[in-house]
């Protein structure tokens, strides 16, 4: 049936095509939040489980590790290292006795708030490599193309988290303006 | 000077639109990659530097290391393991004596073929996740705009050898047919 429309070399050569981009891709940005997050004493993870946190206003643990892409053990541990720290707060809900939610705390709320103040501080290599196109365009690129392969891959739920979350810092900043 | 063309504020939306899209592309694709490389007992790392060695035809362990987009020790390390296996040969050259080279061995060439040979054998959710774009368009996402970001960021050598190293994939499998 899959070849119908395509070769298997013409898959694969795309496959491949899109590992080594990825991967460059993924390591840039890597990266640059590495750098943006190393004063605040967190690890990507970390700040990435605090970041949906705060746009997902109250999500299980499961959810928090389907939308940052990483293993529900890993979300487990760290959101854990986040109470210590007081960052964020762990629940139970009447409804829902089985999952345990998370929940950035004040305090969670104030880091990142100051670390997007602090966003400009450290060198984003991605921003500068898309300067270029930002001039040629008058516009930053969409990527559509990947975010139509990330919808087929996640699914619809993933995308409209992505959508809400990026909205959320567009309008936390207007209010702040 | 950056701010005539764009706020901060964009930017960093941006930015943070990237760093989701990206990892959640690059974690599809390193689980991809893993079930693939998986029976022939090698790890990503390990599988990109053979994968580099074989399409440069001879590189130092520095640029093995950049096309990579790992640390060189990272390289070096596991260019010892795949010399260890018989699959990587390193070597001076007398023109060039501070440098180490590695080339893949007949072994080592062997292996990547057969992995090709079997790339089918294992799931590729990318491929899946791109369906409906070759259905729509007629062919695969070419995805540009990564791409002219990934130049702006490691430049042109990078981007040639990343277009050679795809050609002779494809140059190879056409020979084979």
């Amino acid at each position: 049936m899959t070849e119908q429309f395509y070769t298997m070399k013409e898959a694969m050569i795309y496959s491949q095509r899109i590992a080594q981009l990825s991967k460059a891709l993924w390591k840039a940005v890597e990266k640059d939040w590495q750098m943006w997050i190393k004063p605040y004493e967190l690890n990507i993870n970390e700040h990435h489980i605090l970041w949906i946190s705060y746009h997902l206003e109250g999500a299980t643990v499961s959810e928090v590790a389907k939308f940052g892409v990483m293993h529900v053990s890993t979300a487990f541990n760290f959101s854990k290292k986040l109470e210590e720290r007081g960052l964020l707060a762990f629940s139970k809900r009447d409804a829902d006795k089985r999952n345990t939610y998370v929940e950035i705390t004040p305090k969670g709320k104030t880091l990142l708030d100051e670390m997007y103040e602090n966003y400009h501080d450290t060198p984003h290599s991605v921003i500068e490599g898309s300067r270029s196109m930002k001039e040629l365009y008058g516009k930053f690129p969409e990527f559509l193309d990947v975010m139509a392969v990330i919808r087929n891959i996640y699914g619809d739920d993933f995308m409209e988290i992505f959508e809400r979350s990026i909205k959320n810092i567009d309008e936390s900043f207007t209010k702040n303006e």
